[in-house]
């Protein structure tokens, strides 16, 4: 069974509602048409900021929105929590598998597909090391790094052996992109200044921080003057940049890297954060499966110059899981899936019209990334911005660009807070394996957390 | 081997963060001695306003302050992370347990002891409820209810079967005292007012919500006349108010309770939340062995009129997991905890002088709940009030004891928002056991759930 498209209106069903999908979809909600958000998560991450959840300088809340609240006084608009199971791109079907309760939920039938799942990081096919180094994307995964980071401060303080110590006061950042280089500075931030004044035993300060890179550079996408600019207000945080050292090995004790001239260096560390490598959603295979079309090594799905599914004029495919076929590489940012959200939902309307639409152009305006406190470096078509203004210049874009005002009021405060105080008010140890095995609450367990109790 | 004091200066040692604990450390941290406060959390949570993380009113981080940024300022003052496992009270040493790490920190010697562990929910004998029905005490069960309660209109929205689909929207509260009152009331609020526009197949205000409760009215330590408004204000919000029921059975599908006449009644329903029943923090069990005290039957110890151990002057306990012996029984809230962690740092410090301390004695100033949006209830020594000036009293009340100016303003700021727009901002489904079985990321999980994968 098929739920139909009731009406004889256009139906468009997207998926992911991420930066692009969410672009598209708020677009095409002012058309006449219907449109379908389907996303697995109830949520939009507003991916930019989310690093600082790990940081506990943000609240999840603060950086993710609802879905349906996005799009509740757009009738035409009817948000599905739902995982797609698979694509009939020439019966133009959806098939879904269940998010919350079987049974799944009946495939979605549409008229224009969006395709907008982006990308995660990936482990370099070492998928056990997920365990020991969480990840910088999903929710989950930044709540646990957050616990893992302060935990390891609390160790450190009751910690009698020098060696142990040194361990638990050892954090390696994996990946030096922009989220990369933002964590190990916030990371320098919370030893060197938030938690200055919080430990009696140990010197937070001295914690070692290492920013661990394969390639010859920090910030690759940006120019090379601003990575060195970069490396310097690092170095100043504390963080030790170490590029040209390629991760070969992790676990829950140390970090295993392959150096210049194949010298091998182990860094004992208990906290390990990752935010390297990029693979492009599952989605992208699925599609790839659907329509026979190419893949990059990434993953990611090479579309047609009009961001369709080749061979299929009615698919759409955008942001981080695709390339334009025999395009100029685009980045996975949000800037990108954003313009590429818009482009898609304009084409579906123009064509519904009869007009003829020009294949997609991104228009980079820039590139900005921060560092910490005060410090960031910005590209902006030549113009090279580093330490305060680059950091203004990144505060308003954030906080322009974050969904709901409610938020952005709440961000700015904590923003302002934190930079008079050097506090960081979300600073919570929730959950994570070691406080179950300890004794304290998991999710299901019984009523033995309450607020205080040992 | 023992951490003595290395001082001269008296050591106090403080066994939990809530509120009895923390108002014990907080006037001891002023006076010259040593305190150690133990917890094994790294927050105090404000528990009043904890079941608003439930309802997606606030962030976890709202309620939730560090201890350690709580007393940073006070270098007298080393808090540590541990759970406790037993106490020696002729040699004055407290047992710890590790909550991060083996191997466990060295047993705490003490001059004064002060154990304030609390209480928790208790499921009648019947832990498995738990698994059904999360409790409204624990952040992480907070945070699962949550989810659970957006989950279900979710699952709502895609269910086809009627008679499925009403058991999604049915929602049961088992326990009516004031956490009970206020969760059901916000229960209501959110099918009615918060997911007013963001459903289009379901109408979420078509969703039934049962308060049940054993006893024969609602607040019970309130005034009866109090109890009859706030069943009247329940109602309003779609609020059934089931007395005299008490819950024999609980699973994923069902409530099941005993009603007036023996008469049986089963609710379908996909979500129960747990706040009845109330039983002390295990300490107290822990106490009653160090020392032969006797408990009641909520478990709780039965101290001296100084709330003294007794036949151990140097060792405190207040709170919920205490009774006075021969006393009037005193509720377990958080005015009662407060006055008696100041009364105990009052009486450590006079005793250190020579001064003689009359017995506690506890200063009711009143007692008020809320039920929702302009809706609460306030006995306040005679004074009753009801309805909006109680609201008032209740927002203003709450704002003042929240710990932190950064957090009263936030909280401020998203209750201003919701009452204008009767929006929730932190409505995150997140974790939780179907999420992940449908192949989202746990939180140890692969990079596998990106921003908006499926």
């Amino acid at each position: 069974m098929t739920t139909a498209s009731t009406s004889s209106r256009l139906s468009v069903v997207v998926i992911g509602g991420g930066f692009g999908g969410l672009q598209a979809a708020l677009k095409l909600a002012r058309a006449p048409v219907d449109v379908t958000p389907v996303d697995r998560r109830n949520f939009h991450l507003f991916q930019p900021l989310a690093y600082q959840v790990a940081t506990g300088a943000l609240s999840a809340a603060e950086v993710a929105h609802p879905l349906r609240s996005i799009f509740k006084r757009h009738p035409n608009v009817r948000v599905l929590l739902a995982e797609v199971s698979g694509f009939d791109l020439a019966g133009r079907v959806v098939h879904l598998g269940p998010v919350v309760d079987e049974p799944a939920p009946p495939p979605l039938h549409y008229d224009a597909l969006v395709v907008a799942g982006g990308a995660q990081y990936s482990y370099f096919g070492h998928d056990e090391w997920a365990r020991a180094a969480p990840e910088l994307k999903s929710i989950e995964s930044l709540i646990d790094a957050r616990g893992r980071i302060l935990r390891a401060f609390e160790a450190a303080e009751v910690e009698q052996d020098p060696e142990r110590r040194q361990a638990w006061l050892t954090f390696v950042v994996v990946g030096a992109g922009p989220t990369g280089v933002e964590m190990a500075g916030q990371i320098g931030e919370i030893a060197r200044d938030t938690l200055r004044r919080d430990f009696r035993t140990i010197d937070p300060a001295g914690a070692r921080i290492v920013l661990a890179e394969a390639a010859d550079r920090v910030l690759g996408t940006f120019p090379p003057s601003l990575s060195t600019k970069a490396v310097r207000a690092l170095a100043e945080l504390g963080v030790t940049t170490m590029t040209h050292h390629a991760v070969v090995g992790l676990d829950e004790s140390s970090v295993t890297m392959d150096g210049p001239g194949g010298n091998s260096v182990v860094v004992p560390t208990r906290t390990a954060i990752w935010a390297a490598g990029v693979t492009a959603s599952p989605l992208a295979k699925l599609l790839a499966d659907a329509s026979g079309a190419e893949a990059d090594r990434a993953g990611r799905l090479l579309v047609a110059p009009d961001l369709t599914v080749p061979g299929h004029p009615d698919a759409f495919a955008i942001g981080d899981m695709v390339q334009v076929r025999g395009g100029k590489p685009l980045m996975g940012v949000a800037p990108v899936a954003m313009q590429q959200g818009r482009y898609v939902a304009h084409t579906i309307a123009a064509r519904r019209r009869g007009d003829r639409v020009r294949p997609f152009r991104y228009i980079d305006k820039g590139n900005v990334a921060t560092i910490g406190r005060a410090r960031a470096v910005a590209d902006l078509h030549g113009i090279h911005l580093s330490g305060f203004p680059a950091w203004v210049f990144w505060l308003a874009l954030h906080l322009y660009y974050l969904i709901g005002f409610q938020n952005r009021l709440v961000v700015l405060i904590r923003w302002v807070f934190s930079f008079a105080t050097r506090g960081r008010s979300a600073r919570l140890i929730l959950g994570g394996a070691r406080a179950t095995a300890a004794g304290s609450t998991a999710v299901h367990g019984p009523a033995g957390s309450d607020r205080a109790d040992l």
